[in-house]
């Protein structure tokens, strides 16, 4: 094995990345350490480089981004047990203390020093990516890759919808970014009755059609609140999704929830949100939860379930597929909002 | 409107059962009179109709039976404000109390008080049959007629599928009469990932693979219990539905769940049960409940959520559509076990 | 039985109240005419008084404020089944549809077309009022009458402690009106740890202090936050029940909640609130809910319970009793803000 | 430190144990060397000192038993990081494997993989004890050593109480060994209502009445179960917490617990138990559990909260506390149904 290997790098703080040849890490007793078949990219590495305020408070470059990816074990340390080379497998990036009250009562996705694989360590845009072995997720074969390499943006989606009864209901989803668009996909496998997708941009609006949402509707054009509570008979929905973190679609999410509804709020916010609490929730009689993460390992086992059953046609949602050593070119194609989720491939699209 | 109506009646306490003239029921200020579109016939108008121990118990000769139906409503009581002539309805034909513990805190499907249309009271096997206001549901035209007529059992289903988790679950149902049939589409539909179908019957099998169950065994003779631990990796499924009641898919029940699983009971015994509690409920730290008709009126928004959304196909079920003057041809067929849901129509098929 | 009564009225839009004789009112076949034997004054009760903008939009005068009370029942209507005259009565002054969506499924109390006597029809500050048989509550004669007079709050109180877990909880009462005091009492009787009091009343925080809270904190003296901080280690509290409504209160108790908390609001607010979404809600992953009314009828078994079982020590809440002919100087009383829970008596305190 | 100790060790599979001297356990990479203070002793103890049935099939000799204990850390391998030396510890006995499905999920407690250390590797019965840092449990030092050295039954009587509510709820717990004696007072501290206990052994039922059990039947002499459903004006319990394993209190659970209510079983059977599924579970539409265990870490939480607020007065249920030399007279004392809880001293009663 090279002890180089081809990654994207973030070398210093300030705005762009490259893709240049770096040391291929070092592991410890209990790590392992995966051969990357391919990533794919999130809009969280698209603030890591555009560099803006958020990036500027939590990453300390020289850093690997890349959280979500697929590949196969090559190497792990000596205390490890449960992989062996050549496994096919995914991984939870949030790497939990395992010693906090949340992390020892069944809610390590809110650990209090969770440290994230790609944010605060080196990460999936690589040849190579070290993974602790309780973060490992080994995967059925069975799993096509391309559905293995985003395996952490639809255990958000599935983590959201699931967070409460969603059989039987009418859902509304707020946001049709790539999370929002598979969520589309879980909430209809999973019993839900009537999916209604809400987005201004028209390319997503377009992939949600494809994911089968029941009514794509455009808040720029229509008056989205209005249609939602007319095809609801007045009522409203029974559960949010609120999934663009936006001022406009989180009014949209407390307008249309039904009184003893459910808002999942997983679409993360840049400015203050203003509500009037007695009329949007208490008077309401409403549930408004944050969601983070995926729980672990509970959204693995039912991500990995829908999927082998074959409950979930994604493919619409993955737009592009690049080779790692265009990812500049993948940021910019981004920005355009023509993109979805797109793949990059460290050894070349095959 | 004539006064008198073709009806099945039980006239005294002795099998069997005729089809004869009488009086068009009386109505009570809050009640509503509905004319019978079809019927459907339960496992329970058969106990009826062969007068066994349980009937000998609980029937008051003479009797209307029959609790599953749809119709128009033809008339109503004036204190009555939710219906109207011609309105397409269903019924939930437990009455309850509305004043014990469990009706007021939202338990009412088990109220110490019940009453039940076509058991207690003159049921739905007849012209017309008048039902409380209360326990009247108002249908949308867009539901089949034949599945509006079966949405008792249906409930039964819905509502034992929805006890507990159910998505992203691998799920047994041991018993496939039509309840067990149901539950198949109902679990597939919210979003089971396997489904085991459980039955010592041929003609049920067939059924239960065209309602697409993932497996579909016969204990008699295969090893079904084995077959289930091997196809889920030895762990056992996540949840079981026991449709049966006899105490062999009871053991199995017992055998294939996880541990951590659920067990759902709806298929009534006629005989005790043994159990090694510590092997059986307390070291696997199962969850064992008993599900009793359908939640009032939670179980009805779900299932007719679902089969608006066009998620159920349960025409498999419907096997015999007769006139109500067969009746006894109706009985006779059901004891071959040839048939499964057998619907009825009091003014002959359409 | 006389046929006028002495009540409290608001005669026309605008502010203050007038004690006066008026027709005792009708009743209809499944009603009760209940004799009044207190009342208790809520902080609705004042709003009406004052006329303020809330007032001027809900209120129809002329109307007989009053929607916590006992008595005992005079009469009632030729349906009614489960009173008999003379039984020691309490009632559930929101009157909901039976219809509804909410109505069907279990949440009655927050029904879309809800009427609340006292609010919206005439209510207990009288010495007869009548509600239908469905909201009567039945009390055990050990019940204390004055406990049984302040059910409606208690019941809030009740309702939200146990909105979500609590046992072996830690828990902050941000806001020591009647009913944030009364929580303080259910949330230790149902196994709370330690309870936090935030309030800047100091007559409250006395009560507070009698109510057997562990810690009781003047936000307006010391860092409330910091206190609770400190006191739980650096978590935060597991439960913060927000009865203020007030936009410091509600912004303690978002600083406050830990990672994975809940916080139930209850106290209405009366100006627009800014928070920030993706670090008060999303990245602690808490859940927020709306409370309103009571369950009916599951809180008021649970109040009945714990009050029967003397669980409930809620004396220091009930800080003054007067004739109802006094009724303007109670409301004066209660504008000092030196006074808690007021009783007032149609037939002269006894 | 010695590299010899003193230890309770069952040295061949035949009935009795014998105290002697032993070499000091060697302790891993992340393990800790707990220095016992005190240890308890359990029925299981018990079935391993007369090699029952149970005993010959799970226990492999040479074993030091004993899995209930506290203590200080003594020493610790060199990737322990959250004990220092001198720190005042427990432990849960149940080591779980980490990678199955139950631990995973949340459910750790049933691990598929479970090894208990006092049955399945060297236990506390000696002066020293090696644990895994996963299993400590630090504890805060104004926790009194004697309930230190019991949160193992402690932890399955808060477990089995919180396993569903039980705020305002009648509780009926049926058998008093110290886990039943413990859930009367864990019950009436989060806010049980009404406790029976029920218990044929006198020296029990007297415990039972200083726990505060509101009423204390004695099925051998008078008729418990017409007794609790006449306390509960024919409704039956909300709860029954099954602690006793022998038919018939299984049989009373059945009979006791009401429509919709919990049954939660810890008590362990060694004979078949039969039921009647229709009239014991179906109709009634109750829910059984099978409790284990105590959950890692939710239920350590719990009690430490509960211990820490003051909230439990466990002091009645220790009865006896001996040098852990006279082992076999403790053994002797626990068979003669007098002792409940019996506390050893591995260095003397101090």
């Amino acid at each position: 094995m090279s002890k180089t290997m081809l990654a994207v790098v973030k070398p210093e703080a300030a705005p762009g990345a490259e893709v240049r040849e770096v040391q291929v890490p070092a592991f410890g007793r209990r790590d392992v350490l995966v051969k990357v078949k391919m990533a794919s990219i999130c809009g969280t590495d698209l603030h890591i480089y555009n560099w803006d305020r958020w990036a500027q408070n939590r990453i300390h470059p020289p850093l690997i981004p890349g959280h979500e990816f697929c590949g196969e074990v090559s190497a792990f340390g000596d205390e490890v047990t449960s992989v062996k080379e050549g496994d096919f497998v995914s991984a939870e990036m949030h790497v939990a203390c395992g010693k906090c009250l949340q992390c020892r009562t069944g809610d390590t996705h809110i650990c209090q020093n969770v440290k994230i694989i790609g944010v605060d360590a080196d990460g999936a845009f690589a040849e190579y990516v070290v993974i602790p072995e309780t973060n490992i997720w080994k995967l059925d074969p069975a799993i096509p890759p391309e559905y293995a390499s985003i395996l952490d943006p639809l255990g958000n989606a599935v983590h959201t919808v699931l967070a409460g009864e969603i059989a039987a209901k009418s859902v509304a989803i707020t946001g049709c970014g790539p999370i929002g668009l598979f969520a589309i996909a879980v909430a209809k496998a999973v019993g839900a009755t009537t999916v209604f997708a809400i987005e201004v941009n028209e390319h997503r609006r377009k992939i949600a059609r494809e994911m089968k949402a029941d009514w794509v509707l455009d808040p720029s054009k229509e008056d989205a609140s209005a249609i939602v509570m007319e095809k609801t008979g007045g009522l409203g929905v029974d559960v949010v999704l609120e999934m663009a973190g936006h001022p406009d679609s989180i009014r949209t999410a407390f307008d249309i929830v039904r009184r003893g509804g459910r808002i999942s709020l997983l679409g993360l916010t840049s400015k203050p949100i203003s509500l009037n609490f007695s009329e949007d929730i208490i008077f309401k009689g409403i549930t408004v939860q944050g969601i983070n993460g995926r729980r672990m390992y509970q959204t693995w086992y039912q991500m990995t379930a829908l999927l082998k059953a074959g409950k979930l046609d994604l493919h619409p949602v993955i737009t592009d597929r690049m080779p790692m050593t265009e990812f500049s070119k993948a940021m910019d194609r981004l920005k355009t909002g023509e993109a979805s989720k797109i793949l990059v491939y460290p050894n070349g699209v095959k």
